[in-house]
């Protein structure tokens, strides 16, 4: 059962809130409270998934959205492609249990992103199986979007970089 | 999977732990929360364990271990009765998943309930069923003790009181 989860973490958006004035600065609290998470989630997520190693960007959005989601929220975002270069993909989410509880935004936190633990989360452990990721709200339904989409743009990778550079 | 769950909740610790200084108020914090979880998540357990009214404390010890928090931590804390007049018992968990990740209080949080929560949401719930009570943790393996014991002590119901100033 998801509940206690999803009011624990409202709990914890409701402090972060009382913490910080500024919705920006929930936001990142949030991303990087959710990175932290991530890098140590990972092992647990390779421990019980048992998935074989992504051979692209493509096949590691599905399993972040097939796999990872399903696993710890339940849910299965739908994955697209959103660039010719392949490297930019959103999860769409038609129900976000995380905002269960959560009827709307109350006006004076219009930019929250009430969801951006998240985004730290697959950023985090993106970044231990060495992908360098941005992941973002794009779409919002709290805002009053149709959907929730996340978006995560592969960044190139360092190795490459350094290949280049030689 | 809980790991998301275990892992957010250690940050909300972590972030009350950077508020409050002292131990008590981040334990008076976690379990202010837990009350206010606790009020929301006893509509979700009562409609997703199709449980039965309880009859006595016993019972209403025996859901709260075997149902309650089976359903949403996965765990089956063993009951005891402490008082001669049935209304002290203590759950009893060999193995507390919340603090999985959790190696051992740093020196200066030596006073901190880690687990403080789980208090709160107990009372909220049962609160919302016309039970007083109060919850504590009476051994927690963080500090050193064998077992982690939560003590629910049953308060003598408004109603009873009422019938005897009468």
């Amino acid at each position: 059962s998801r509940e206690l989860f999803v009011l624990t973490y409202g709990a914890l958006v409701a402090q972060l809130c009382k913490d910080y004035e500024k919705d920006e600065d929930v936001n990142t609290c949030l991303d990087r409270m959710g990175y932290g998470i991530g890098v140590r989630l990972i092992d647990d997520f390779l421990a019980h998934s048992a998935v074989k190693k992504c051979r692209s960007y493509s096949e590691t959005a599905d399993m972040i959205a097939q796999v990872a989601f399903k696993m710890y929220l339940g849910v299965t975002p739908s994955v697209s492609c959103n660039s010719a270069a392949g490297n930019e993909f959103s999860l769409i989410l038609d129900k976000n249990p995380l905002v269960d509880f959560v009827e709307e935004l109350p006006a004076e936190r219009a930019s929250l992103c009430y969801c951006n633990l998240l985004c730290g989360v697959i950023r985090g452990a993106l970044e231990m199986v060495h992908l360098a990721a941005e992941v973002t709200f794009l779409q919002d339904r709290l805002k009053g979007d149709a959907v929730t989409e996340i978006g995560i743009t592969f960044l190139r990778k360092a190795e490459d970089r350094k290949h280049k550079r030689n």
